[in-house]
């Protein structure tokens, strides 16, 4: 990862994380995220456990956000001189969550490990992805623009976009939400539809919480909203995050997203996907070798605190679906947009500049 | 209206609508749908304002359903001496129910008005509208065995639906879900998907109890769920049903039905809507003209007891949207199927066998 080259423009609304005071006795303040949008609570982590709980209870989530938070943690640790077995404490607290690891080992190689040079180490952690997220922003931004050079200061931007691929997720202004941050800050009137995003709501929870928290102009529809929306030419571009990335361009992110390009399409929409180019996984030939996970039926059948849907009934919940390249207008990385969307051009932007891994 | 020409298949699962003991001293027997599908709880309604109050509340629900209902409701009338005035209330309980003011114009016409004659024209409406039902079945049913010859005996017909045009919304098996109930009926394996369909999730609580107390083998699924199902291969037909269609074949129906159209032609499959014949507006040249209701904030905000969504959130609730003829594959009515899609086919169909009415 090279460091900064933009300065990032400050998060809006409330941040998610952040260190308060200095290396030896400073502490970690976290938004809890469950509580939201109901309540706006901070988590004051002044030791590991509470960090670990924090990222396991999903106060703290998105991949890069945890990662942040797992390295904060890890300066945590060394304050209660537990560094070692505390880094090891934290990764076990998402066991899927690849930043997770990779955070707790750059930490880990910091040398000599002084406070001071491991909060440093933590908050360029922070810093690299709020660059990288305004970095994406800066990229999806000037490609609509390219796109819709009509979309200007008289009629908003219009955006729709499907759970929370925010502020929230990461250490900056989010991966799919960046563009619309960054456009409002310029003074460009933006307008962004939110899909609730079923069965967890993180778009009713999350997404139209942060944005209605920095100003933007943003209303909430059902999933099954979208349609008509689009139908109504609301919508100048449809932006989402990916989860993971397949090496020809096929993305899975939350279930709900493949209808929303395939509607796009439809109604000659561009479809933009967001994401860190540390999202490929070029060892996937293709999406159809991502596996799909499946969630809890009670998510569906009584996901509000109210049952509502019969006992026993059958449900299917795949937390994923996969969105094939052919769909994806362009996939915009912190590196610059990749269109049109196909193994080579992937490979051109992802392996062009990428520093090789050392681990 | 002619007279029933089939006999209908019994109502699977709890009855909607029943008259219990004669017509000098029997009483309606309604099941209370708020209540689904936590209890099967009915209304014995003994007087024409229980009656009222159950349509008000939405204890029976569905255009044909709701005129049943007040067909009985009349009887009870004549019992208590205030045929007239019970009759005019009725009218009254669900001001845009077009087939509410249809059944109660019936009743009123009956003579002579002995309490015999009533209860049989009432017996006669709910007996019409189960004929309905089992003809818009056997019709879709024979549809889809034309589109389908593979879909035998050996592997489940698959089908998706949205919402509920259910046996729970009509006097018989429903209009969607009627080819199911036949073939489940014939001992043809069938297998449904029901989108849950937000905001009021009439899919989870009411289709998916339906299917289920009649033995099919139903899957309930949230409706951002729908693409990776078709994607997946696990449907043979999209079916919904319609609340208005347009003169060339536009069909209006609950929120989240158009982007199953979309999704369907993007995978080849068939998608068809089920209604009867009286659900078409010839009047309304195309789809541009029906007008969409906006739904209230909180049932997307807080639809289930439980605030999910950031206060004084913006929300857009269209309660319908529209599907162009163009990508409905046929429209399935007690007539028989209209396919393709078009002024000139819909007037063929609608206006052919139409007897005249005499309002």
């Amino acid at each position: 990862m090279t460091n900064p080259t933009t300065t990032p423009v400050p998060i809006p609304g409330p941040r998610n994380i952040e260190w308060v005071g200095n290396a030896r006795t400073g502490h970690l303040r976290l938004l809890d995220q469950t509580l939201l949008p109901n309540e706006v609570t901070y988590l004051e982590c002044k030791d590991v456990q509470s960090v670990w709980d924090a990222i396991k209870r999903l106060s703290v989530r998105g991949a890069p956000a945890i990662g942040v938070a797992a390295a904060f943690g890890c300066v945590i640790g060394a304050q209660w001189d537990t560094f070692e077995e505390s880094a090891d404490h934290l990764a076990t607290s998402r066991p899927t969550a690849v930043n997770l690891f990779w955070a707790i080992d750059r930490m880990k190689r910091v040398q000599p490990r002084t406070y001071d040079a491991l909060l440093s180490e933590a908050k360029t952690i922070h810093a690299e992805d709020a660059t990288m997220c305004q970095q994406i922003g800066e990229h999806a931004l000037s490609f609509i623009q390219q796109l819709k050079p009509q979309a200007s200061s008289v009629k908003p931007l219009s955006f729709l976009t499907h759970c929370n691929a925010g502020a929230l997720a990461t250490g900056g202004i989010g991966t799919a939400t960046s563009p619309m941050y960054l456009a409002h800050q310029k003074g460009q009137p933006v307008r962004v539809f939110a899909d609730e995003t079923r069965p967890l709501l993180q778009g009713a929870r999350l997404t139209a919480f942060e944005l209605a928290a920095s100003g933007i102009d943003v209303t909430l529809i059902c999933d099954g909203m979208a349609g008509q929306v689009l139908r109504e030419g609301k919508v100048d571009v449809v932006i989402t995050g990916a989860d993971r990335i397949a090496a020809n361009g096929d993305a899975a992110n939350k279930i709900g997203t493949y209808p929303l390009a395939v509607m796009a399409k439809h109604h000659g929409i561009p479809f933009l996907v967001a994401a860190p180019s540390s999202t490929f996984d070029m060892s996937t030939a293709t999406g159809d070798a991502i596996p799909i996970e499946q969630r809890a039926s009670e998510e569906i059948t009584e996901g509000f605190g109210l049952r509502t849907a019969p006992p026993n009934v059958i449900t299917y919940s795949p937390a994923f679906d996969v969105t094939p390249a052919e769909l994806i207008t362009a996939i915009i990385t912190e590196r610059g947009a990749i269109q049109p969307v196909n193994t080579e051009r992937v490979q051109s932007v992802i392996n062009h500049t990428s520093p090789k891994r050392t681990q």
